[in-house]
């Protein structure tokens, strides 16, 4: 069975190439695949026709508008409405596609995937959620910056939605989940996490609430879902991006400081090379926009083709393992649930 | 001329032998020091005897209680009168000592610091500061968890001390200092942090503010002293050590996975010692307890006589440069400054 996506032919550093680059990768593990490309005809067109196999799964749709990286997420909504995102958006509203892909401006993303497509029943606020390396395996990161505020009704939420992400992407058949907090003891953290926590831990299977965790315990893979708020989830992930970046960079600076550094590197490089493919950051490529009305996945702005690929390939995922039905679904055999217990945690 | 430094000999994974040990290491660099040692004279006495030029500088005050490192701060504040860390920062309280440096528990010794110490002039909640790597040269890093919720009123307080700090001990005559958030655009984040920003932008030279950073811009040493709340502080820090340590280990893991890996290791060693040497915890051991009525220093837990020695070395550092008094200085003369901008933010 055809299963049509949706691409922001023109969001990203480097699109619109890695963006058809991307799809006829993606093509290639999955022949099901059918595109919409949403830009600029002219642009595309050649990319698209350099690819036969591409081209014969893939419509392009012109436009010429399109988001700039660095608009203002509020603007872009109100005045992209012909924009290769927004087009890409409206058709899975206009249900022509199952999922939508774009490497562009994350907050104009968000913004038109809750304007166009709502959220979903028992969701009051959308949240990114993402894939990182531990050392066991790997984990989702939820929130990522989507929600600078927020209450323990959002975070239990979260938890849910990280829940049903992890059991369809990552097939953990029940995801043990992490609240985020400054120690692991019970009385740490402010009313926020300590209310979440209490009704965390009444909620029946699939959700597997452990506790707290501190930023240290995120990378050991003890749990596999990891809850927060947009504004620390958002600086958790950048700070472990930072540093993985400046070990990375130090480390090669060091092997090239002297030419015993040299030898030592060409020595070693089968084995750095299996540490490199390990934490490649375009593995897990993909955002996804999890409690939006359909499924919305954000690339990485700066990726490659292999990265977008990893993108597209996550949407289909997310579209044939019916996460957002299974959303719902949870959503609402725990609606009783959660009901009484924010009252319990509100008073 | 003589400093004193009451030392809280029970505290910590491994006291009280890394206290000692510590402390003759840092009278080494430190001829001058004299220390206080408060707790259990049975297991303290032989470890000093055993290292004579320490022992004409040092003085034991017995005392059988201390405070255990899992131990919950309200309650070791209000029961640890007599223990080695209620004691040492007493001493600090008497004036018998410039300075206190533990190992033991955190929380307990915030409390106890702000209840026989109390604030600075000016300062209206303590701050727990501490000095990480980064690509350029060491930052500053504040607040690390003694404050959950904070408003622009304490962001700004921590502005201030952290500059002081950065002059004290980093050396650096005017710090440029950046505000933690999940963009660097003016309208991103919440009410707090743009309030925080519209202050901080207001503030006459020593500070010197450049703005928001975020989580990827912290190491990247564009900016010295980095403010953010004791929340985000926290997970920043812990999640940076714990991605430090994932890859380091991930990277000794590979190195040990072949035989060629082994040789790459053998000939790479120099280079990975100098990578190793420079990411030292325990160089920038000491997290400075910013705003008490009084130089607390807190080592690292589970450190060791190096790392304690320098959290020593922080210590009289500190009251050799007049920080505390610095700092007094510092909010008086934006005390004028701070009142109105604070309006103008909360209206």
């Amino acid at each position: 069975m055809t299963l049509t996506i949706a691409l922001d032919g023109m969001g990203g550093d480097k699109a619109p190439e890695i963006v058809v680059d991307g799809a006829a990768r993606a093509l290639e593990q999955l022949p099901e695949l059918h595109f919409l490309l949403f830009g600029d005809e002219a642009k595309l067109a050649p990319l698209v026709a350099a690819r036969p196999a591409l081209a014969a799964a893939l419509t392009i749709r012109h436009t010429d508008a399109f988001i700039a990286g660095d608009a203002k997420p509020s603007v872009a909504v109100r005045q992209g409405r012909t924009s290769s995102m927004r087009l890409a958006i409206n058709a899975v509203k206009e249900k022509e596609a199952s999922a939508a892909v774009s490497a562009g401006n994350t907050g104009a993303l968000m913004g038109m995937g809750k304007l166009v497509l709502r959220t979903l029943p028992g969701i009051d606020r959308p949240a990114i959620c993402g894939i990182l390396p531990s050392r066991r395996r790997p984990i989702v990161l939820l929130d990522l910056g989507a929600n600078i505020d927020c209450d323990a009704t959002h975070l239990v939420q979260f938890a849910v939605m990280g829940t049903v992400f992890a059991q369809a992407i990552l097939k953990i058949e029940r995801p043990r989940v992490g609240l985020v907090n400054v120690g692991v003891e019970e009385l740490k953290g402010d009313d926020i996490v300590r209310n979440t926590a209490a009704i965390l831990r009444q909620l029946p299977p699939p959700i597997d609430f452990q506790g707290f965790v501190e930023g240290t315990d995120i990378f050991k893979g003890d749990v596999d879902v990891i809850v927060t708020d947009g504004f620390t989830g958002n600086v958790a992930l950048k700070v472990a991006e930072g540093t993985a970046k400046m070990l990375m960079d130090e480390l090669k600076g060091a092997f090239s400081s002297s030419m015993r550094g040299k030898l030592g590197y060409l020595v070693s490089r089968p084995a750095l090379g299996q540490l490199r493919e390990r934490f490649d950051p375009r593995v897990h490529n993909g955002a996804m926009f999890l409690g939006l009305g359909g499924v919305v996945v954000k690339s990485h702005g700066g990726t490659d083709g292999f990265g977008f690929g990893q993108a597209v390939l996550v949407a289909a995922e997310l579209v044939r393992n019916g996460t957002n039905e299974h959303i719902i679904q949870a959503m609402s055999q725990l609606g009783a649930m959660l009901e009484p217990a924010s009252e319990v945690a509100a008073s």
